[in-house]
């Protein structure tokens, strides 16, 4: 994994312009829709029980997000997944608040449990919590200590089968004997609602050009960090800076990659 | 129908401040919101059975939109549009994303046949969909080829007593007997999520103060294409773009219209 | 009520960051939750009846808002209300678009009733509604005369034990006995959707981290309405002013309040 898998994926991505089928929460479904538009991508968003398989089944890749879940989404949610397995397009499962309340952590372990999810993407504390060793969580930031979290991240990826993709200071994205580590992105992302939830959906469509989810994901986190270090060139304050981050996503080349890239890969021993 | 009818219908939206009802998709309701203030109109979304009939014979006019429609939101755009009817204000339906599921064309399909609806408003592949000449409708981006387009659109709203205004490279306008197009936009609108939907409800806003829905629709897509140049000026990336949109519908006014517009009507013989 | 206690209760909210659970409408989450990231706070949303009393009682506030209710989210709203009451948390209600259907206007009424809420947040038509006067309501926007608003205002704390928080071109926070009125903010304000749903939510901020709630609505629209003058500098169009009240939100400061705040206390008689 180096920056030219990097520069590779986001020239498939721009080419390809994948469908990504988001079954996401209310607060940030514009933001994602206009993130994948400027990253080079194509949205739709659809939870209705009547079209959410044939959706899923259309599109290159589906992205389940638990940001303002309620049971009926959650049903939605399944029905979509087991289509995308079925035709054989990626799930990501964003487990947003996991940690928070009861029905938000059951529901992502079973989601997880199901065997129908590729990716999990979710801030450190969001991820402990799934993995059942919950640090605090604050609503649906998050706020736990890094220190064993990267362990904790590669024993559940490799216990699930699934890709592990959190985010935090630094981000660890492992299938449970791989570990790539980004270093990109800026402190300015957390001041604006909806960086994490674009984060998935943007893993989401280099998913769906991309069969490695490790690579996948790795990549889609270097160009999003990369787009929220471009955005942050002028130290914007955070109204501005959700319109540069969108800029941005359009902005962002292969020069910049190659620039700024910092991606680190290594085996993991338990 | 020139230069003269839209300036007098924006003048006119400013002035009576036309209250518009939305029935429309969670992703576009700020952009939408926002769209109709810029331009000088008010916004109401209500979506409830229990109210949505009060507040369509309120409004000026109903925007139904079916970007992530689900049963009962159906089932209360119905109830909106029978209101609506009997109070005489007009009706416009987004089929968003017709052609993609078949819940979407049937649903975009029984409005049309209720008699309920004035204007349809989408894109060249939603219209192809409704039409019954399915174009292949990729997500809810237009992808359709324009060519026979034209004339299937004058057919359908022939046949269906409905206005239909058709958005692409270029937007037509037909009641079946006569055709307007309408060459202004620009092409950063695709790159902007609810672009498209906000021609919808532009046009709701022009037909709450304007009885000949073909006038209505036509002038609407002209002041939303010159805004739409009007804020591609300075060659912006997307994020900027979307915010420059709702400045430019604020900022378009008669001598915009006058130096920019590209109107042109026509008789249809089938 | 001084400067000074907007100060303290601004640095006071930067500092214990509280979490803000909103079930607030569809329109305004993505703003809402922007709004109070620049503040300082921390926002969640959740609205699933499995889940809003475990996330009322982790919350700081919470902040119900009526913008595009339903029944079975009036339904999650109440029990949020509960547990946070349970759990002494303060309850900020904004009934948008009371006036303009009856739902509305009675669900604002069944919340007042229930004594679960703290602060009653609206405009002068949405309060006059409430309190059984209606002005004319178009739509969600106000309207009515601010004449007797003021009295009634009061006299509507006074009998329901709860403040009232009515914004206009003055606001008038009043808990029946005591009216503070704040003349800040910018008329552009009403150009942007949200804006009136963010001066509830930011309520909710300065309730969690002031008991007196009088004083915590009077800072907080204090704050919202010099970053809307803020905000309004340059003069910019609505597109632009929407994102520079977010970056004003962040930029707010001690000296800011001490030029720019105009507020004003006086006793009431009945």
């Amino acid at each position: 994994m180096n920056n030219d898998d990097v520069i590779g994926l986001l020239a498939a991505v721009r080419k390809s312009r994948p469908l990504v089928h988001n079954i996401t929460n209310f607060v940030v479904m514009d933001f994602t829709a206009n993130a994948l538009l400027a990253l080079g991508a194509a949205p739709v968003m659809a939870h209705a029980l009547e079209e959410v398989e044939e959706m899923a089944t259309l599109a290159g890749a589906l992205v389940l997000n638990l940001g303002t879940l309620s049971g009926v989404w959650v049903e939605a949610m399944f029905l979509a997944a087991r289509a995308a397995r079925k035709a054989g397009k990626p799930v990501i499962l964003d487990p947003v608040g996991a940690g928070a309340t009861r029905m938000r952590t059951q529901t992502a372990r079973r989601f997880i449990e199901s065997g129908l999810v590729n990716v999990v993407r979710g801030n450190i504390s969001e991820i402990l919590a799934v993995a059942g060793r919950p640090a605090k969580t604050r609503g649906v930031d998050s706020g736990a200590g890094a220190s064993d979290a990267r362990e904790v991240a590669a024993m559940f990826a490799r216990s699930n089968r699934v890709v592990v993709s959190m985010t935090g200071e630094e981000d660890v994205v492992t299938n449970g004997w791989q570990i790539v580590s980004v270093r990109n992105g800026h402190v300015s992302m957390t001041r604006v609602t909806g960086t994490g939830c674009a984060a998935s959906a943007i893993t989401g469509a280099f998913c769906a050009v991309e069969g490695d989810a490790l690579k996948a994901a790795a990549a889609a986190l270097t160009v999003w960090g990369i787009a929220g270090e471009l955005a942050a060139r002028q130290n914007p304050r955070p109204g501005t800076y959700r319109t540069l981050l969108l800029d941005a996503l359009d902005e962002v080349n292969a020069e910049h990659i190659r620039e700024r890239a910092r991606l680190a890969e290594s085996g993991f021993v338990m």
